[in-house]
């Protein structure tokens, strides 16, 4: 194999369940048996919960079947092992909502990453409880839905928020500096497609303020976590953190500059990982094939 | 200047105090008068304390004056202006005492370090509650006293504890992984002058096993935090931490073996840094001259 | 003094001679007696060369004299010493042209960064030897001019540069990837005030593809570099490295990737410690005081 | 599987060869029909040179049949697919020799750290061109061989090196700052079983006094780098490289003593990786199973 086949010829299948021997030989007899190429696997057995994870990302170029027939051939031996098991296909772009506040230098860097191909996937709309980012979204021609939110309409606003992802199909949701804390029903409803972006290294600081407390307690290290929200505040399965140095001399203000490029990276990080299906979640913890 | 003065040659003077105007014109003037020729000077003013911190290097070798002359004289000033100041002679090497319990690395690699040269001090004496290592400080010709501690002798334990280091005019405590709390007593007797290594990026796991709490947490870098112990339990002021990144694939004996080298790392930095008086607190939180 | 000064009323003093006593309580008598409230200080004393380096943020809004004597009585202790020396105040933002081929990351970045207040400057201009990144200008309502070069026009091109420069009274050129070497004759007349990013850790892969030359040698670490631009391709002094870690399954295409991250991040902390008046120059080194 | 098997009970597979369809669901059949459990499988394929590695550790308890078999089964298939191959039994520990000169760091690192059982290895021997380090050997009891060179025994003393190494059997060479140049046909005999660390991040600062040129050039990061040593002095593939900022007021000497601390680390890590069978070599580059 002298070049790789182009992104939207190939599938990764994600599976887990109980580790038992054969799995490896199971999967990769039933991908040759199909004409599937295997370009990348990666597995990890955890010892202490007996559990087994494996991605693997395949060519289907030469696939001697279709891909009906080979879903169903994974179907059964995901039923023999018991497995949980998902199939993505390289050409369906995965559908990325952003919630924003007030913040743009998330979404900034989001959409000209996704602009610029680097991020491989689409953001049909923004929604946002204040105005002040339309223009920054007409810049890039996406819609952007502005759902005010006070105390007396939190469940009103989520109703209508749930409403848009729903009508526009989203697969990811994706909080980029949302500063409104979603009810557990929203979290459980997108489950592992949910990514919040938390200005600490989790998990110091929980809640807000991060930056505050941090310069409060004197660290000499500041960070962000990019996590699947849960209905835990901040609780949720790990995907990616970072860090960056500070000092006496840094002021809030500093630890807010500094915290501004590690919250971009991280959260781009975390959404790259998850577009490209190399993220499995197992009791609160991310297995992260990269 | 085109060489520098051997380090015996210098001193260091070290002030804090409510900010205003001329501070540094009259320490300068001072050094100056007194033909002291100032090598390093750093200066940081807290905007929202309001408060003054200067750390000063200077070489001695042309005094026109002797030490007590212009140790009055700093006296005068420092009075002028409701100064906490301290001058550390570089002549003097710190005295320091080591308190371990059973794992050896930190005390391993700072007996090297010191060995070595590259830490400017002595230890004229190594504490445990057990006597594994022992034969460790025997290898380096340091006295080792082993002082096991039960429940019921803690206070006593800690009383002999204190009278060692009185006896061998210790200036420097360092909590070498011991593995005992001490009290608020004995914190508060050796204040800015007991450095603690944590094995966790406080204030993330405080308290006791934090690489078992980092792994069931999920963390993506773990950390390691040295400061100055205080009576509330890893609380005290921050020197130094440092971080590494860890996966899903790291069990709790992967996550400790690479703390080992964090902590023996942030330990014996933060050791230098006050070895070089370039450590002064406030509030908590130190300002760090490097 | 409880709260910060506004930056516009504040003034920062570079200065560099052979260092000899009395010039720290010189400067700090002169400053004290004008009624300048020093708000920062910080010196360096370089050993092997015998140089001396200073850096004083001070408070004007309680001067006791004008702007004018003030820099009389500097340009008097100056001339004493024998110094290089330079007065910024805050009030006069620096004015920043870029320099721009195709890749748009950094201009993105740095466009963003002084729209957002991050970055204390202007930007009255963007070149570019092509038109792609007008509309990028655009939206910033930047002028654009496109100056397009090839073998033959490559002296009248930069002529008509440094004729746009002039006209827009630049005091700060940064090579935002610009494609394009420049004369020695330009980086002479812009030195010390024309900035370049280079994508590796300098000095390894000086000159063209050095992501292709990194991914060729299999290094584990790839880096970025600005410097000030020098008539010596990627020799000028080095103002800010930075690096990220790759692995054997980056592709080139991934190293870019990684590495525009890095470009950004470093060439505008390069930048902004520039603008800061942080950097003074010295046999093709840098000191940076942060 | 609820606990992990034992190291000594496990065996790691290492593969590589042309890429094609089938290879994986070949080892996976393999290996199951054996009774061999698939603890870890990582696999590679790179789509330039279109080579495929594999790295498949495995538990040996419950094996069928016994180890002779399984290895002339592995034979066979990798005689079908032209695969180069290597199984390592976890019961064998590897005999590593140290070749030191006069810095202590990185042997007193290693050999700590093989006694405190984190390096899983025998280091049997040390040999050296000099007798300081003699002492520190016999602390450890290893056999310290002191063979002197000069510019006219320098074949004969590499002689007797190879010599001693044949004797006491050794795996793998470990150049813990051993400051002679290995002649190529040296290189060659050990080729992938000599490990260097070079301190200066490769390929800056290829040969000798990297940090006094590093130093000159005015860097803000200075590295350190573990590769296999070839005849090509610092162009063998590299195993590791890590980095630490310096800044303007490092000396040389303290980016010495920066430095040490990042060639112990990473000459460690390297080691770690070799002995537990993480590293294939191909065309001067490395890909490591993490």
């Amino acid at each position: 194999m002298s070049t790789a086949p182009p992104p939207s010829a190939t599938a990764t299948l994600l599976v887990s369940c109980s580790d038992r021997r054969g799995i490896v030989a199971a999967l990769g007899q039933l991908l040759y048996g199909h004409g599937a190429n295997i370009l990348h696997a990666d597995q990890y057995s955890d010892a202490a919960s007996g559990q087994f994870f494996q991605r693997i990302q395949f060519d289907m170029s030469e696939l001697h079947t279709d891909r009906h027939t080979l879903e169903r051939a994974v179907d059964e031996v995901a039923e023999r092992f018991a497995m949980r098991h998902h199939i993505a296909y390289g050409e369906q772009r995965k559908r990325v909502a952003l919630l924003v506040s007030k913040y743009d230098h998330c979404m900034h860097d989001l959409l000209w990453r996704t602009a610029s191909g680097e991020l491989p996937c689409d953001i049909p709309l923004v929604i946002s409880n204040h105005a002040d980012l339309a223009p920054l979204a007409a810049q890039y021609n996406i819609p952007f839905f502005h759902l005010p939110v006070t105390k007396e309409t939190k469940a009103q606003q989520e109703a209508a928020v749930v409403e848009h992802l729903e009508q526009f199909d989203i697969d990811l949701v994706v909080l980029a500096r949302y500063m409104q804390i979603l009810s557990t029903p929203f979290c459980e409803r997108y489950r592992e497609r949910l990514i919040n972006i938390h200005h600490s290294f989790l998990p110091a600081f929980i809640g807000s303020r991060p930056y505050h407390r941090a310069h409060e307690r004197g660290v000499k290290i500041i960070g962000a976590t990019a996590h699947y929200a849960t209905g835990d505040l901040d609780e949720g399965p790990i995907i990616e953190q970072d860090v960056v140095r500070v000092s006496h001399s840094d002021t809030v203000n500093d630890l807010i500059r500094k915290g501004r490029d590690l919250e971009r990276l991280v959260l781009a990080r975390a959404i790259r990982l998850h577009l490209q299906d190399r993220v499995l979640v197992h009791q609160n913890k991310t297995v992260i094939f990269e």
